[in-house]
């Protein structure tokens, strides 16, 4: 074979694996939501079975293969439990939020209504809390991102209740709601390989950028995203005054000038283009990191990932 | 010294050792929730301030003590995840029912809104998690309970919406609400004692008994309690089609007469008497688990919260 054929070769086997790992992370989050209580079972199996990206367990996963994890069943019980905990806690958004459609479907609040989306997304939570209880030291790493996460959302909240959304207080909020779990999904994944102290920092910051990237991305999407791609409501984190900030001095009496004050600023440009920037300067950072892991077919896909976070329309 | 004597002064001891070690859950439950979220510490030392029973971490270590542990740093921390996992369930619960009154103060939800309620119901949840992480083996334990805990809560919404609470459904909905937290605290309370397989098993029965007694209790009192002792909206369970159980063909189709006429049959005495004598049966069950534990001061205080649990008035 020449070198050409065996890199191919490589990287097709790569994308085996790659597949094998996300088809066991699906399994193990579709088979730890198998309760008896069927309410239960069915509310979870409809919020996992409509998909979503994925990118939390991915980036995991990718992690761990890049640094040489090879027990990919072993692996898929941290990654799953990532993805449920970011599950629970859009099911439990929607609640306060009233979202009605949710990955391209109806939300859990929508079909089942609110009594029954609490204790889903409690049910996803404790799923969670169930799958991590054998990983002693890494548990304790996805106990604190969780607790971030509920933080970061306490934060947000309050922020558009008391009109506080400012720019540092956005950058906290998104560090603890997105970025926190992020980061705890890329130093698990280094973890779980047995890597080095550098390479696990290295993988926790990677991480902890991508996340941040993915948040504005976010929220930019939510402005100027297609509702239909996007598969949830458009425009409801500016509706409810959360999302990019405005200066407060814009505030009419009006709930609906402001919408569309804000709406107008926005889609004027300066902001989108400043927030794109940004997003742009954390993927830099977070591919940047990336140096610190031996090349292989999967640190590319954590380049190529960190680059469709801020190129997706999704 | 006398016998007598000798006696009285390891009782005192003894009690001493009971309040350090419930002064040490208390604090480490304070400690736990000092979240930099101002509405999270708020809402959450709120509700922790506003006291409760403390059943559940009591049972705990009480066994602990019972069967020879020492350690009562090392197991207060088990202890308040079992606290904090039961009230962030009555935190969610006061959404879901909308009580106003809880723990003879007005409930988060009540204070903080439905939003914050929930937040701070999760904030708990994660708390729990993150007290946990260390403790492998009976973290698993305890999550299996948090997860028996909500498939108990959503069978009972589930049971309520369809008209379908049955007295085998309440048997299955008390023993997975209620009873499974209770057994995990008196299994965790053995374990962390390093008591022998026997001891733990007799731990676990006597402690799910207790839970199975203690439910039964809580719904009789909110039939005929007063509602200044219960420090909660009484009825609430009954208005809401919960608690005890009594034919379907008595329904009306006036939601008003069907609670008058629910109460009236309870209080004619004769569902509260085979309730009451069932509470009474599985008290007597947990205290002949007892004997499987050596005589001590500890032993004689499981003895007395086995009889508290159906003389208590709130």
């Amino acid at each position: 074979m020449t070198t050409q054929m065996i890199r191919e070769v490589a990287q097709e086997s790569a994308a085996q694996r790659i597949d094998s790992a996300l088809a066991a992370v699906e399994q193990t989050m579709l088979n730890v939501v198998k309760s008896d209580v069927e309410v239960l079972r069915d509310a979870s199996t409809h919020i996992l079975a409509a998909g979503g990206k994925r990118v939390r367990p991915r980036l995991m996963m990718l992690m761990y293969l890049a640094l040489g994890g090879e027990d990919i069943a072993y692996a898929a019980a941290p990654a799953a439990a990532i993805e449920l905990m970011h599950t629970a806690s859009v099911v439990h958004d929607d609640i306060n939020d009233h979202g009605i459609m949710r990955r391209g479907r109806p939300s859990v609040n929508a079909i089942w209504g609110r009594t029954f989306a609490l204790l889903t997304g409690d049910f996803l939570f404790t799923s969670v809390y169930q799958l991590m209880a054998p990983y002693k030291d890494l548990n304790i790493m996805l106990a604190r991102a969780a607790t971030a996460l509920v933080e970061g959302e306490t934060l947000q909240a309050h922020a558009v209740k008391t009109n506080t959304f400012t720019r540092e207080a956005y950058a906290r909020i998104i560090s603890l709601k997105t970025a926190a779990l992020f980061q705890s999904a890329g130093e698990i994944g280094a973890r779980l390989a047995n890597a080095t102290p550098e390479q696990i920092e290295a993988a926790a910051t990677y991480a902890f950028n991508i996340g941040m990237a993915f948040q504005i991305v976010d929220d930019i999407l939510d402005i100027v995203g297609d509702e239909a791609k996007l598969g949830k409501t458009a425009g409801i984190d500016i509706e409810q005054g959360r999302g990019f900030v405005v200066a407060n001095s814009d505030a009419s009496s009006n709930p609906a000038d402001i919408v569309d004050n804000i709406k107008q600023k926005l889609m004027s440009g300066d902001y989108l283009q400043e927030a794109r920037q940004q997003a742009e300067a954390f993927v830099n950072m977070a591919i940047a990191c990336l140096d610190a892991l031996p090349p292989s077919p999967y640190r590319d896909e954590l380049i190529a990932l960190a680059e469709l976070v801020v190129k997706r329309d999704h």
